[in-house]
């Protein structure tokens, strides 16, 4: 007989790549996914529309995955269900809320196959997949129905959080299960699996509900004005709030961005969202009321270029002109990389005299150093594996458990595609695989890699100039050219006389080092070209772009 | 007789552009500029190394220049003075560091003239430039020998701000000299343009000596660790600060990354730092010492790629290597738009094991809403022109002005080349001259243009497909291609399918709309080829790459 397996937990994404949650949970012939998110790319995947993991490894163990379960409807958990359902076919459980998003996302993709088993799960509630078994526990955070889960496995039980904070008087719903985590606490957990994001940040976060006080605040103190809101589509507890507000102070909400009207649809369908009757208007009835009657919710807080509130700031929106005396409040921080798109939008619309209210309105939906110390005195893991942020924070998250009376030998700092294999006992990385984002452009997913990038990179800081010659079939006589064709380079009117002496500088070249009689040498003609050239621009401009020698036979 | 003439002030950088400071002054056949410095790059501006303002204005109107008047020694007041001499000679008036730090700037310049005079000047000193006299006012800032500048005009006073902060016991030198501002609001100011970057503050600028204490903490709770701290090159008084605690704790100082080597040595050349003896070591001798005796003071403090921080973050700096134990302070915070490249340094040091300590030890340079008060107090202007900020911050200024008796008709929010007419009891925005960015790559001034960086944005997010065809002199008979290359649209070994398939839909389109006996017309031929390619590459990838077709004759 073998010796007995080893529960294989395995990051593909959601480690320094922030978004793009995905964790495999492999024993013997059992794999189970935890979420499936997605990320938006850096400033430096230049083109990319999205970055989704790369399952590789899944593909390559299609037959042992039991199913995907979801621990809440956020786009960096759910995003890339749809893209990794046009390879495999499993069934994903979650929670009501969260199934409704994803229901909504899977229909604006046609080539999904139809027969994919969807399970609501309730908190409470366990599914078996495979050898595991696995129960949802209730927690909170900025959207409803978020779940954390007990991941019991032959050889102990393991805690994923999910994102999560601690919330005594949540918008929607109950508290966060705390007794639960005790009881698991108490049976022994083997490892915990925890949302780093606020873990740098110390105390307590605070109540969605805080919010509430500052709207009221808000609206108060702006009885005569029009009332901008600008929110993550997917903060459903937000929203809700704003409405709540609205009503009170006797306010139409209209509402503007498609993200956002689908998710309020949806969870306003699902009983997650309860909006008062005549308070929702339409954009086009707007005009029928006065400003100081209307309150408009919209997507774009964080300053992306596409979105509702960014198309109102730069006039290009078709419903809605900002007006002076609007007041556009944020409700939202800046995820780090958006602050300069953010201040963009705000300038613009200070600019047409809006009044812009900023850093008022948000708490976090992600647990503080506090409530992190809470959930580690309450379940008292063996092994801590954080997750869910950027390396400074995991590793804080780390200290935190270390802090907590977790061994410091049994703290894991992953990385994505880690396979870290435990036992009752044990724990080790013993393996590393394919992991990492995969991007989409386009109708591809994964047909733009990194050499692709690099030469974007590269036309993009340099530009590039096309060398062209045509030559004789079988020997070096040059027919025509070379010729030079530039772009994003220099402005050719004005360098007209730089590129014909460059032109010269190539075609000299070329005279010198080739014997017209002799059989052309591709690779030798494209050095000269790309030689000659190269050190004539350094010279003249210090500038280096992509140079692309053609040739052609005839 | 004509009316009298009015003077125009012409702010050509330094609004919504941060940085590129720099402000005309104009009556009749005087001119004067006040500062002359660059901006970074933003994003979007690919592959640009800097820019600069646009000097057309200046140009054309070079035989009024009377004079430059500099008001402390940023590079965003500075940077760009190197780039206007090569084109216009005139003189030069700053406070001994403010010159001293422009001295060693243009040494690093060799083709700049050099008869440019250059005269310091001492607080409380003046200076005639045409019918302009100009007084330099102490102030406060993150750089010593910082000044405000009161211009005396045919039309009035009008008085400069430059960047300021109000600092009571500034680590160099004295207070802010409120007397004068007063003074001079008693005589009378005709208008104030006062620095607006944290306007949007409420309180008071702390002191810079602030810092000190919290260096004082961290140096005695790390006295076992290494040190390194990051921070502007230009910020000198931070620099001594660290020195002197480092003095008092018993530890070395090490100084690395050019810019900051060059400024302290001109700093302490000049009497604006002072060294204890034996307290500067090179880094080449730091392994002589232990690491608690070591502080290495480095650029990088904002994430810049090549500054030395980032290189010992990312191990590919020469002379230091990151070690578990290592304590990285950021001595700064980010400006928008760093924030990312910030926080992958600190990811990138916490992964080798070093601490970070971020956001403890900096104050601002600039004032808050209540210093600003304080100004407008004093100076009691006429006329407001906030500048130095982004739109908003700008905009809060003029409301803390109108708050404190500014008429709101008074208050003016400029744009870059905005020509502001005032005289005694009139002010108008009268005109607008050529004015922004001009983008400095490699050796070329404005070479690269809007048409460039637009190319280069299309190059980035799409890639570009060239397609090559030879044709028959005089006809429209194809001898060799089309042929097809790409680069940045996908990568090829994976795709030589859909180009195959590309290069068919090209010559079939060609085939079928051309007649090979007629003579070519190149419009007509490139515009086939355009329009098939793609069509099909939308439907296909629905990807838009630039097309670029080449046509030879033979």
């Amino acid at each position: 007989m073998d010796k007995k397996s080893k529960l294989k937990i395995i990051p593909l994404g959601g480690l320094d790549q922030i978004g793009m949650n995905m964790t495999v949970f492999e024993y013997e012939d059992s794999i189970i996914i935890v979420d499936c998110g997605l990320s938006f790319p850096d400033d430096e995947m230049l083109g990319i529309d999205l970055v989704v993991p790369d399952i590789t490894y899944l593909q390559a163990n299609r037959d042992k995955i039991k199913g995907m379960v979801i621990t809440h409807g956020h786009e960096d958990h759910i995003g890339a269900i749809p893209y990794v359902l046009k390879e495999l076919n499993f069934p994903i459980y979650a929670t009501k809320l969260t199934m409704g998003i994803i229901d909504g996302k899977l229909k604006e993709h046609d080539d999904i196959p139809k027969n994919i088993k969807k399970k609501i799960v309730t908190y409470g509630q366990s599914i078996n997949l495979g050898v595991f078994r696995i129960e949802f526990i209730r927690t909170n955070h900025s959207i409803a129905d978020a779940a954390a889960l007990a991941i019991f496995t032959p050889v102990g039980i393991v805690v994923h959080t999910g994102d999560y904070k601690i919330d005594y008087t949540p918008l929607f719903g109950d508290p966060i299960d705390l007794l639960r985590f005790g009881e698991l606490g108490k049976k022994g957990v083997l490892a915990l699996l925890g949302d780093s994001t606020n873990a740098l940040r110390p105390g307590y976060t605070q109540t969605e509900k805080m919010v509430s006080k500052t709207f009221d605040t808000i609206f108060a103190e702006h009885v005569n004005r029009r009332l901008i809101i600008a929110t993550f589509a997917s903060n459903v507890d937000r929203v809700q709030q704003i409405i709540n507000t609205a009503y009170r102070y006797g306010r139409k909400v209209v509402v503007e961005g498609r993200s956002m009207v689908n998710i309020i649809a949806t969870a306003s369908e699902l009983g997650y969202i309860t909006v008062p009757e005549n308070t929702l208007i339409t954009t086009e009835t707007m005009k029928n009321y006065p400003d100081e009657k209307i309150v408009l919710i919209t997507t774009g807080s964080q300053g992306e270029s596409m979105a509702a509130l960014s198309r109102m700031a730069a006039s290009i929106h078709k419903k809605v002109t900002i007006k002076p005396g609007d007041v556009v409040i944020f409700s939202s921080n800046p995820i780090p990389g958006n602050e300069k798109a953010v201040t963009k939008v705000m300038n613009e619309l200070a600019m047409k005299g809006a009044e812009v209210i900023f850093e008022q309105t948000h708490v976090s939906g992600h647990a503080c150093q506090e409530e992190i110390k809470l959930i580690y005195s309450l379940v008292k893991p063996k092994f801590a594996i954080p997750v869910h942020g950027e390396f400074r924070h995991r590793r804080a998250q780390g200290d935190l458990a270390i802090s907590m009376g977790v061994a410091k030998e049994n703290v894991f700092m992953l990385n994505c595609g880690d396979v870290i294999s435990l036992d009752e006992n044990s724990a080790a990385v013993t393996n590393k695989v394919p992991s990492g984002g995969v991007f989409v452009d386009g109708l591809g997913i994964g047909d733009v890699g990194n050499i692709v990038l690099r030469d974007r990179q590269n036309l993009a800081e340099n530009g590039i100039i096309i060398v062209v010659l045509t030559l004789e079939k079988g020997s070096s006589q040059i027919l025509a050219g070379p010729d030079i064709v530039t772009r994003g380079f220099v402005y050719v009117r004005e360098s007209e006389n730089l590129l014909d002496e460059a032109v010269s500088v190539v075609r000299d070249a070329l005279e010198s080092e080739l014997d017209p009689e002799s059989e052309a040498d591709w690779g030798k003609i494209k050095m000269i070209v790309k030689d000659s050239l190269s050190d004539y621009l350094w010279k003249k401009m210090r500038r280096n772009p992509v140079i692309l020698p053609i040739i052609m036979e005839v």
